[in-house]
């Protein structure tokens, strides 16, 4: 059983076995042909953790947004620019998953409606009337069964409130948290803090690169699945 | 005087001595400290022009908006996010310029207000409103005395019809215009095809990669920029 042959996992793959999900990078939503709407995700946190999972053992498909990173050894890639896009992918991939983590930036509107053609100025409307788009997180973590399903949360202010409010408005099972604008972290830079929530604990990961970072991550996450399973398995 | 340099160039530098700036790239107009709207341009077609006209002698200036590219060698690069920061850098350059490539896919509208903190799901509006912003390459071309100004057009339909207009209707001494979605050329692509229209005459560069083209396209407007000025001088 699944189960088991992970809880026989040595200590340097404590992944080995588990089909693991990430998405990563933004989403795009597009206005016409040639203007979108993104938010500044570059990719590197999702694809360090897809690529630390890979290297705990886990059998990886990243599921990414437009970016410009080489895809780590070892692990699936699938492109996708919007968020529709990348929630129909990622419900794909559910049914045989263990873990998601959903560490892409996703668009949470999207235009209302898509210009067929290039819109002018001084013709086009000067309002963009905005939908909401599906929560992929929140999708994944409805399903029953469900997998081990980890969030992220970048704030300008109140962290662990909104970050504990969507771990259980969502039902999510972790969520990592970081300051926007804040230190020297985020977005294009290498380097990043995480503070990282679950149901009845927490665990502060210091500011470090962001591929020892995604190490940090993996552990917890490999630890808490485990516990999880084992809880369920007794 | 500048003009006699120009005229006594070889034909393998036929900028030499020309102060050329090129701008390039997309930009991003912020939503808030996460969002923005911006375009799918690459960068790489102005990048390619730079790179041809810094061969072809010029002292060149390159003003980029956020790209995944690397600096041609022999010139100089200020890197901007906004249309207003772009507009403010060209701005400042064109007391010196004597040629203004404007390459840039510049957002001709910036959201009204740039929200201070990330806007939430369900809390913030599901309207964006824009506000124009300044068109560069009209502002460079109704400066007097104006650079040799050369715009360009990238257009769903009717490409001759709205290159044509605009090379008017912005008073610029040539234009280059590609079809978007078509063949396979433009935004991400390695290679293109470029109409160009000046005033009483007009040429075809057939597809091909973006470093060729570029090479074309500054060897039209050598021709044109000496024969504007040796028509002024005489």
């Amino acid at each position: 059983e699944l189960c088991d042959s992970l809880l026989s996992d040595d200590r340097d793959r404590p992944l080995r076995g588990a089909r693991l999900v990430v998405s990563a990078g933004p989403t795009r939503e597009a206005l016409d042909p040639v203007r979108f709407i993104s938010n500044r995700s570059s990719g590197k946190m999702g694809y360090a953790l897809a690529a630390a999972a890979a290297r705990a053992g886990a059998q990886v498909t990243l599921v990414s947004g437009p970016v410009a990173l080489p895809t780590p050894p070892g692990l699936e890639r699938i492109d996708v620019e919007t968020a529709a896009d990348m929630h129909a992918a990622v419900m794909a991939l559910m049914g045989e998953a263990d873990i998601y983590i959903g560490a892409a930036a996703v668009a949470d509107y999207r235009p209302s409606e898509i210009a067929p053609v290039k819109l002018k100025k001084g013709r086009g409307a000067s309002v963009i009337a905005l939908t909401q788009n599906p929560d992929i997180v929140a999708d994944v973590a409805a399903l029953k069964p469900k997998p081990f399903v980890v969030g992220f949360a970048a704030e300008t202010d109140d962290l662990e409130n909104y970050a504990r409010g969507k771990l259980i408005a969502k039902n999510l099972d972790m969520i990592a948290a970081n300051w926007i604008g804040r230190e020297d972290g985020g977005f294009d830079s290498d380097r990043n803090a995480l503070q990282v929530y679950w149901p009845g604990g927490a665990a502060s990961l210091a500011m470090t690169e962001k591929s020892a970072l995604a190490e940090q991550l993996i552990t917890l996450i490999a630890e808490h699945f485990h516990a999880k399973n084992s809880t369920k398995s007794s």
